[in-house]
């Protein structure tokens, strides 16, 4: 199966780097506490990170006291930024596909991945690695776009109103699985789209128990800031997983 | 919080009752085999069945071997039709409330209910009482309208085409949890909408392990002889849930 790496595309990379440079992205509102939420105490933990990018969570994983982390990317320039701006003597960074995983000869306490699984295709290879690379009572703990929203719209996503504001979600497909092209920043990025039940039966079919799911929603206080983030209650954006290996 | 008996209104016994002699309804087609598709063994088992309505269940679980049957449902009218039309000297039929089991003074090997969750208010309640009526290795399975089902839509469902054929599902409020009154056979009939990871933890708070989940679609045999069921690509009805208590 094919592996992607969009993310040394010249145009995307660029597009990418301001997108995460934003302190009111939804990654930073949403997606990053909520995947925190979900991790263990970090102290003296081994940990993989998968589609690391530019390495700020790998740094933020040192400096919350893991012993050690490995942070694997598929794209060389995400590696470049990482090294130069997140490098620390507890922080190994490899090139390597989300799908080479297996060959890394090494266990981990932790295997963490922000917002990267959804560009998977193999997802079910992926997870069994993930769960061989486990120590016993080792967690793995994923966000990925949520499956309301990786469902083909095959047309505009939202139906608005005629101030433009979104009225309600064209809910196309959730039921069709697999790669699913969309645009982001450039055209022919690959998302591969996988119902909630897929998820979880993928999970528990390699042998984890699911801990915990989220799907991040704002609280009052966030609303009164961004009063846009109203839309989540259509649809949210993310969905956060912990799952775990037994002792 | 309020017990829902919906089903001994007049009105809406009728109409339901139609419903379910039809061979080709949804029930039949999806979710039924869904449901039976993840239960073990039942031969020697003690049942017990939430949300009973006309014990069609019950009978089958005694003919697949089942030990002893405990069928419960709030409502006079369905247990009526059960007691003459699907008696057995292994069944036992109660008028109660989900919200009530714990007054139930047995243990059970296995706890399966039948579209019945989606009217109760206190999940939790009810599936930590669930836990607590199974025996060590017991097993819960059950079925539900599709969490993207019960969320409200306040409005059309659906977008059509001039021919009246189905474009999409309008989603709105999936991340809006709790009661939502909809028309079926009469109004009022109030459903109770969870997102997918409140239905997870849910469980998994309550000490269950997920085993599996379907969201059942149909197949190429079965698209061939019922092309309309093609919609349910678009948005699955239903959603069956198999949970394990350890043993």
């Amino acid at each position: 199966m094919a592996k992607q790496n969009i993310f040394d595309n010249e145009i995307f990379f660029e597009g990418y780097q301001k997108l995460r440079e934003k302190k009111s992205s939804a990654n930073v509102l949403f997606e990053i506490p909520a995947l925190y939420s979900l991790l263990p105490d970090l102290k003296g933990k081994k940990i993989l990170d998968l589609g690391c990018g530019f390495g700020e969570h790998c740094k933020d994983y040192v400096q919350k006291g893991a012993e050690k982390v490995v942070g694997i990317d598929i794209s060389e320039k995400m590696l470049a930024v990482a090294k130069k701006e997140n490098s620390d003597p507890k922080i190994t960074y490899l090139q390597m596909a989300m799908e080479d995983i297996a060959q890394i000869d090494e266990k981990f306490d932790l295997v963490i991945s922000s917002l990267a699984l959804h560009y998977v295709e193999n997802f079910a290879g992926v997870v069994q690695s993930v769960y061989d690379l486990l120590n016993a009572g080792g967690v793995f703990v994923f966000s990925q776009e949520h499956p309301i929203n990786t469902a083909h719209a095959g047309g505009d996503r939202w139906t608005r109103d005629e101030n433009g504001n979104k009225i309600h979600l064209n809910l196309k497909n959730y039921g069709v699985e697999g790669e699913n092209e969309s645009v982001w920043f450039v055209d022919h990025v690959k998302k591969y789209h996988r119902m909630f039940s897929t998820i979880v039966n993928t999970l528990t079919e390699a042998g984890f128990t699911i801990g915990k799911m989220i799907e991040p929603l704002p609280d009052e206080e966030l609303l009164a800031k961004y009063p846009d983030q109203a839309d989540l209650f259509h649809k949210p954006d993310f969905l956060v997983v912990r799952a775990e290996k037994k002792k």
